[in-house]
């Protein structure tokens, strides 16, 4: 295959290719005859996205599943090529294409299909038995994602996006009713600037992209790009703030920012941008403050719990995984059961009066004396989708909880070969009836109508898309004035009278969301094991659970068992969080690891 | 005061300053004996900014206005202190700042100001005498924006990005109504992709930022920040695309984009990163690419004429003046009278098949037949807020159309002196419930009953920010049961009673928005000269208008045009667009300039 690519287009293949390895600062990569040795997962990634880019469609040949596909039929449905040509995209362990002669892009009979089980649309690795490949598989098979060619940076398209504007909207609202007024700060940061807190920037400063040129002119310093806003407008809200009357000062922005980490990226969960919202505020007093830092947080719970129906433990970070410069860090944590690995959700930062001392943020008080002003700052990621598509998908595809899905339900309907046409056409309007009179009760709705796909290439589809409910119409169901609803998360059929649909479907919406939230926090639950002995605790992880210690609250403990509990397959465990709600700490509870008197109760685990 | 600053903090004030000057690029600083020579505008609005930002509060006297004003009152007005204190920042051409002794930050005392001519609160500069140090003294003075200290990078403070939020929910729906869907792309482009189409990377290749090094890590190959996404996204449409069945493809991203130019930068109009949406389509034929192109430059014009309640003419770019790479570009062209310059206010680019023939576009069409997608790119960006201040605000401050307004009334309550506790009460409670019953109304109100500023001071402070209308409640309003409204926009006053107010202000602020959109059609159309002569041509130009001429259409023309009406005080003029409507061309008619046969009207002038 190479060699017939390079043959058509050596030089743009070459001129095209090695930048890309070199971007990626994994290695180099050696091309010895037209063949191509990878190093590394992205490296694979960019290769075959940016092979795709040059070879015109019948030159596709680099996708190797796509031989294994039937010849396309006349009306190829294209979706279904869709899922297993990017399937390549993501497999990150395989070591060599497999090309075949004369493969079409377009593949995936839908009416071969038929019968439910559509081969060549579902995904190829289970969620428990290879989770790291499911989940890459599915971000892109469900159409959330795409690859780029830098690495570390990923396409939101318009499936993620659209959930990123349900939680933008139900954050954004909420914020304004406390009093928060958005904003827009410059990317740019200059390195005077950036230095003004010294535990801040030692924390940001190795994951920092500079702009050192413009056009051809190399600049004379060098600009960083925002990892995060604290120093890009604390010098504002030094002009800006005079006297007690200018606070409380609440601002929040929602944007995107730059830490160029060089850990294992993942989509939604580690990547180089990512999309925010930054909350940055100013109070006169500590007690405020600190009621905002909790009220925040209430809403980060609010957005894993009630819209991603994720369950989350609300916590104080231990002083070694707090944020750099803060006074104390509040987090929501999360819990993927099949790496049995925490997840940090979203945090709020007190930061009490370090960066108003740095940047000189003072206020003028009743009595006209100085004061330094309390700050926190507060953020909520696109990793929460992340979070959300680990807790509830499966083998099948995305199951999104009702309030999240961009569409909530999908209507087939299903005439059979021998249908007779007036009938398919009443079966098509009443789909168009029925659609509107879900949208009338704001149930987000899309139709399947296309005639060229089998119904079960479409139920195939849908469940990849993740969609809460399927209606379907059937000729019986025609005959007997009714619909069938089959929900996503648990597979569960009723029937419903059409004069009910409208009143049905959203309580069953809302039992859904419900359900999968009830679900998932049993999981959480069953996961988490109260540890008294290092013993216990091991045991815990290696089970891939959490553990929840009695602890003695010093760092070099915690580095201790960081580094006692990493085996040659698992990272260590770390404090995820000092849990807001514990068991009680009896007087003379003993630390799990140290045997000193426990001084609060930690939840430990293995992370992201 | 530099001596006393530097003996304060000698060694952070080196620290700081030094390198923002570098940043600026515009020249080197010269520090002698503790004097500061400035090297142009931007220098000095950083340097102050910096300065600010490491003196403590009563250190701030660099801020020379402050010196003139009164010592603060017990109850000092902060708000008063802001604008001029601000003005500093955007003083352009100012040599020296001027310290006295002892100058208090506060300022501005309210009672004083008692009567309507608040001292210290208006605009120094009049937009007639002195437009740009006017525009630039307004935009801080109302809060819109602070400058930052990178060079021609703004913020965006919360009555600046309300108002972006007003246009991004406007347009935001319509653009879904028409099946476009937002997505989010990367900030980061690779060298390669980003030379993919050579028209266009030269367009923008001398206005790119780099990024060449993340923590300490130098990059193999730099990677650029985009300038605009069509090089970013197309390589994914190639992939996204391959039947018929795809298309259209109708994406948008609400974004920052970079590009850094080196001409003078103005707040919203022209800075080195702003924020837009950009809306980026394929589809299967010409026909509907340019429907598209057409439906989305009429949404362009609905907020600019009915949001922003500026006139803008629709047409299409000459040759010369079009998007880098395009098929052809549409435009909505606004005009200031005040500067006699054009200002293009929004384009929408047909892309033709240029793009999709570089980056392999293509679908199969019904017949099986490879085919190349026609593509459009479309962009709005914050710089139609600028427009919008330009052409609306007055010397007392910005006048905001009310659909714009993030906040549309203020009820301000007028106590004498000598009234009594209940009747101040009754009035309280006047306002509260006004306030009410407009907010059922949808409009969005804001009480002013701080008993710290006098009604006059609080009149000067609601109008610099704009609001359409005043609500004034005064004991003998109490008596008669009504309140007096104030237009921002024409001053008239008129009295309702209360209960006619729910019914009223709606009405009239509609009102307001039309008179508004009225008068600035109007001036507009005064404005616009048809010459059929050079030396009519520049006689119209010299008074600051527009020309509106017969064209041969040749690039050769307008580059002769431009240069020939370049004088010493005014830049060249150039075809702002080739209007839709424009009148009729009779056979013969002969280009102004050339002489030649005339191909088109064209619309011209100095401009943004």
């Amino acid at each position: 295959m190479l060699t017939r690519l390079c043959q058509l287009s050596c030089k743009r293949f070459f001129a095209a290719y090695l930048p890309i390895a070199a971007v990626t600062g994994l290695g180099s990569v050696a091309i010895n005859n037209f063949e191509l040795r990878r190093i590394g997962l992205t490296v694979a990634f960019s290769e075959v996205q940016k092979l795709k880019t040059m070879a015109s469609v019948e030159e596709t040949v680099i996708v190797a599943e796509a031989a294994e596909a039937a010849p396309a039929p006349e009306a190829a449905p294209v979706e279904a090529a869709a899922a297993p040509k990017e399937k390549k995209e993501r497999a990150p362990k395989e070591k060599k294409e497999k090309p075949k002669k004369e493969p079409k892009p377009e593949q995936g009979d839908g009416k071969k299909a038929a019968g439910g089980d559509a081969k060549g649309l579902g995904l190829k690795n289970g969620k428990k038995d290879n989770f790291g490949e499911w989940y890459s598989e599915l971000v892109v098979a469900s159409e959330l994602i795409s690859y780029y060619d830098v690495s570390g940076c990923y396409i939101l398209r318009p499936w993620a996006y659209a959930m990123w504007e349900v939680v933008q909207a139900w954050f954004d609202k909420r914020i304004k009713q406390l009093g928060v007024q958005n904003s827009y700060f410059p990317l740019f940061i200059t390195e005077d600037v950036l230095n003004t807190e010294k535990d801040h920037v030692e924390g940001f400063a190795p994951e920092v992209a500079w702009v050192t040129k413009c056009g051809n002119t190399t600049m004379e310093k060098p600009i960083a790009i925002r990892p995060t806003s604290e120093t890009v407008m604390y010098p504002y809200f030094a002009q800006w703030i005079r006297s007690h009357r200018d606070l409380p000062l609440r601002l929040n922005q929602w944007t995107n920012v730059v830490r160029w980490e060089f850990k294992y990226p993942t989509p939604f969960i580690r990547s180089r941008e990512f999309l925010w919202q930054e909350g940055h505020t100013a109070f006169a007093t500590q007690e405020e403050a600190e009621r905002e830092v909790l009220d925040i947080l209430e809403l980060y719970r609010g957005v894993y719990e009630d819209l991603l129906a994720v369950p989350v433990t609300k916590g104080k970070k231990s002083k070694k995984e707090q944020f750099a410069g803060a006074f104390y860090t509040t987090t929501v944590e999360a819990y993927i059961p099949e790496t049995g690995r925490g997840i940090q959700g979203a945090t709020s930062h007190c930061l009490g009066q370090n960066f108003s001392k740095m940047f000189n943020i003072q206020f003028e008080d009743d009595d006209r004396q100085k004061q330094y002003a309390w700050q926190n700052s507060w953020g909520l990621t696109t990793r929460s989708l992340g979070v959300m598509i680990m807790t509830h998908a499966d083998d099948k595809g995305l199951v999104l909880p009702p309030r999240m899905a961009p569409k909530q339900v999908v209507i087939i309907p299903i005439p059979k070969a021998n249908t007779a046409p007036e009938m398919v056409q009443a079966m098509m309007d009443k789909v168009a009836e029925l659609k509107e009179a879900l949208e009338k009760q704001d149930v987000r709705v899309v139709t399947d109508t296309r005639n060229n796909y089998t119904p079960g290439w479409k139920y195939n589809h849908w469940e990849l898309k993740g969609l809460p409910l399927r209606m379907e119409l059937g000729p019986k169901d025609m005959d007997n004035g009714v619909v069938v609803l089959a929900r996503r998360d648990t597979g569960a059929k009723e029937t419903v009278a059409w004069a009910d649909v409208a009143a049905r479907v959203p309580v069953l919406l809302e039992t859904i969301q419900a359900d999968m939230f009830a679900a998932a926090k049993a999981r959480t639950a069953t996961c988490t094991e109260v540890c008294h002995s290092f013993e216990e605790f091991m045991t815990a992880l290696n089970n891939k659970h959490m553990a929840l210690t009695p602890w003695a609250d010093e760092e070099a403990i915690e580095e201790e068992v960081k580094k006692k509990s990493t085996t040659p397959d698992a990272m260590g465990a770390k404090t995820l969080c000092l849990p807001f709600e514990a068991p009680e700490l009896p007087e003379g509870t003993k630390c799990f690891y140290s045997g000193k008197p426990a001084k609060n109760w930690a939840l430990w685990g293995r992370s992201y």
